[in-house]
């Protein structure tokens, strides 16, 4: 649960260093770039030079035909996403502390047409192949009862965890022999990815993901993040998305404004690079405050053990972040930052009492 | 969770004396007549002189005005209300083994095009005014997170528990402080009050009820079952659920059958009556096997613990009724039966080693 | 556009004969009789006997496999049918004076959750093949419009026009060139084969009509209608619509009592002797004013001109009907009439001056 | 009908001068520049310092308590709007060639849960109030009839042509009488204000319109278009609109660059300067060709008569545009243009024989 408003205390904004979340950063400049490069007279809507690459350019980086759709939003990329893969009668498994349960203001039951988001626990926000299948055994195949269409699992969890090709690779099972569609909210996808050193297709097609919300806003984007479909279904998937993608209004006028924007984070490794900067911030922050934290920091998020007293100690040196629940405190490393420019922060997090 | 397809052991049925659901029971002569009486010619839909005295007979019945529609089933009635009830973005609390998060096959996301229900823990099927304060007060006042809206009971619970006038009041005040609608599910309503000894009114309006699903199926009704309204708000909230109705396909072009249905129960106390008798037998055989009860028995519902062998032993004595899980049994009492007809059981769970 | 509600004076109602609509009739005592035949225990929803016989009554009169469901009325039996046919960015081609249209309060668009209805033009509330090939084929095949999915034809129609097997036909080649379903909303379908006098088959499943809403309420029945799958996708729509009609609140607890209806219904051929009895009542009003109607009589409905004073004298002898706008009237005929019943109307009819 | 895509020759592109779309233009370089000045560091959402300041803008601007939103397209500014003024069950008057009705594929259907468009004829794209007055005297008030609960009317109108101060209060004063919102497509606000050189809110709040979408995107932004509110209820209705958005996955994350390009707009009059100077393009080819016109030139579109060997003739000297059906074509103008710069397009158009 991410009290990401009004939460904390906000005094002058922007504070002098502030981990409120990768959405409150700038964009990158090489985004920015090609932004500006994108910058002519084409065809509206999908129909511009920079959407056409979209498709081979993450068929490439994944090694395995990909249909590719720019979308506004990861709100929107998920939605449309658990819309192609769940009917509304249908049922998704998720964990019950992911976006799509608490942070959607209920988009998911908007494209799907009412969909039951199937909230399940887990710890640090991640599904494991034993809890799906026994509460999926617990639901009687007849008409009364919601049936389980699809899994939603996010890579890196709410909780900055990561999931290994071998746990997504069992949860893609736990699909497969239960004919359920796998989808997987990739906000901070690339976070995930540097984490494990791995090829993206590990952790994705490989491991039996159907659709993957690629994001690109928390890593440095404006708008625009990419939903990617895997499979011998992708081309039906993506023609049905495509339909959700206007329907919801979705299909920008001046589309290439997106295509450009995502094209830049597959640029020379930009999405991994912006990545590895974030997550080493974190790690060096991590390391700062080994016995504080609520759970392992593999990606650019720490909970921590923070009081009252010693966060307004933080704040009154320029420090800023969200309260997470009394006596804790969610810090969101960004792209613009690394080991070295959050040593401030980890020096003051050590001279903590 | 009612296992009420395919769970038991069928063998022939029915059986020489079947406790499987109150669904299952026959039409009740006086419902049966009353149908006969109302095979005339008379306008469609609700155009008829029967449906016509709806509103009068249940206000005269609740003691304040009441609007009253007929509506096909209780499935309709419960998601209808809770459409008048919740927009889309909004939440509904309820129980996590009610019938409208288990048993209907997301209905309710269906007619109120996709808002949340926000499914609470609570012994024996009912809510507390604690755990709905406590959930309440989670929601962070922002548009990310579904609002609350509503609260949906059940009287009696789908465990047979029966909640006071003032367990009712107190729900009601959490309500109304909080600016959410309360709808009550009375599939088996009957048998609560039968229970209570009290007024209808007392666990309805009087306690802060908005809508109340009327139940007469399980009471020995064929098709039709009551939504009423209260308060100022019910003429706004009857005319959106008269268009539900229709636009749900629920406006039956001889809707007469329907409304002189209901009417027929509310005759002489036949809803009253009926519900006694099904409540007697239920206590008969709770007497039967105090040892055995995993909840109390308020209204016409058991659950006992019942070995395998022991099911199997009473089943071949010619008594019907569907496991409830492993190591126990659900038992549910109709309109036809009463504390004499069902004595055979009685000596026969008795009798058990 | 049916003014069935208010258009005419009341008065003293029943009228001595009134001709409003076949549904203000009663019951047919054959229905009436089966409803007390299946008046006893079974299982609920459709778990009974009489339920699991509708698929082989309706696969040996239309002499194919044929999937049934009962479904509470006919404006959820077409709105489910359109739900298995159009995805709800899809759009439906229907007579723009259709049922669905104009007189189900959007129902379609709510099981369809948002489909678009296409309303065309057509003589006689028919729809030709030359309007649905030539307005299909300004329809761009973009994602910014919506396309064709399904066609919805009605039989008989509004006007009381039928379709020939070979106009069923030329409509059904127009489905399957293009992709489309093909749903027949057959709420006078009994008077439509009764007044071809050809077999059931030729005008469904031989034509290419995927589902049919076969109508029982206006021929005699209570409340019930059959929903009836065709062709090889027959069990893969059934087995959605079973959700849609469970999810839409019309799976009635007790459905043994709507299944017997329709059993009913087919046994010796009552459905086809009610609609005829019904539609020998229309031919011999219409053989009263051949220079009076406005549309052809071929089943049970007749449209006439007929004056305000003309209509006022009529009711003045005891003959009620609906007026149709200004200096029309419509007539509907029913089941429980005949040519002989209704003489006195056709002498009256014939003595206006 | 718009045949935006794939209906005319493409080969190179851009073209030396091309009039497919407003939307095929680069961004203005005032907008540019402000999305520049907002790559801070802020709040996410639309929380940031430039949402802010969005109420205040349009409140200036328009003289009178305006509440505003960003949302990322028009489709979703207009279904959003609709969804704010219909509810599900309700009907919208529109015109038959609207973008709403033909080129979003349905995404007001999506937004409002099915409500149904109400299509209406009318000259070049306009309503008349006698249209809209007789059509609604058609419906039944009975739940049978869906009501007409909003009217849309766009502003410009997809032919190009502006409603009056006037002709919108008229429309208005149909709205109030009948209890009908009032909405109002303005993708080409800009280019109808500019052409009737009026204030904005003679054609909007002061003639009864209670939400614009006020479009930017066409007119030289990025991504981003305002929906305005106005008058008593503008403040709830915001507070829906703003779930809607969320729900419907525009609450972009970033929406800081959305917001500063609204407010870019709004500096210095850039919105109606850029109308200013697409209009006088127009202007300046309907003086070429003014017997060629199927419309009269009030904005920034022409609709003129060309053969198939004319438009061959043009695109060959570098002109390009789409065809509009057979021996017609479409060409739009926009922010980028002026007078002068479409006077080599002027000339060729005059030197066709």
């Amino acid at each position: 649960m991410c009290w990401h408003l009004g939460a904390g205390p906000r005094g002058l904004y922007p504070a002098p260093m502030h981990l409120f979340s990768d959405n409150a950063t700038p964009v990158c400049p090489n985004v920015m770039a090609a932004i500006a490069a994108a910058d002519q007279a084409d065809h509206g809507y999908d129909g511009d030079a920079w959407s056409a690459r979209l498709d081979g350019a993450f068929s490439d980086l994944f090694g395995t035909p990909v249909r590719a759709l720019w979308v506004t939003t990861g709100t929107a990329a998920n939605s449309i996403a658990l819309a192609c893969l769940c009917p509304p009668y249908g049922g998704i498994f998720c964990h019950e502390e992911s976006h799509i349960v608490v942070d959607e203001c209920g988009a998911p039951g908007f494209y799907t047409h009412g969909a039951t988001l199937m909230a399940l626990p887990g710890e640090g926000a991640k599904l494991s192949p034993a809890t799906l299948v026994e509460r999926s055994k617990a639901i009687r195949p007849d008409v009364h009862q919601v049936p389980a269409r699809a899994i939603s699992i996010t890579q890196a969890t709410e909780y900055g965890l990561v999931y290994t090709p071998d746990e997504v690779a069992a949860i893609g099972r736990v699909a497969r022999d239960r004919g359920l569609g796998l989808h997987m909210d990739g906000a901070r996808f690339a976070n995930a990815v540097a984490s494990l050193d791995c090829h993206p297709g590990d952790v994705t097609w490989r491991a039996g993901v159907d659709i993957l919300t690629f994001g690109c806003v928390k890593n440095g984007g404006m708008a625009g993040e990419a939903l990617l479909f895997f499979g011998p279904q992708a081309d039906a998937r993506a023609a049905e998305a495509a339909r959700w993608r206007k329907r919801g209004g979705h299909l920008l006028s001046k589309g290439r404004y997106l295509a450009a924007q995502i094209l830049a984070m597959l640029e020379d490794d930009l999405w991994l690079n912006n990545a590895r900067a974030a997550n080493a911030a974190a790690t060096a922050l991590a390391q700062a405050v080994p016995t504080r934290l609520l759970h392992p920091v593999q990606a650019n998020e720490l909970f921590i053990r923070l009081s009252a007293s010693e966060a307004a100690s933080l704040r009154a040196q320029g420090f800023d972040f969200y309260d997470w629940g009394e006596g804790a405190a969610r810090l969101v490393t960004n792209w613009a930052q690394d080991a070295a420019s959050v040593r401030p922060l980890a020096e003051a997090l050590k001279a903590l009492p």
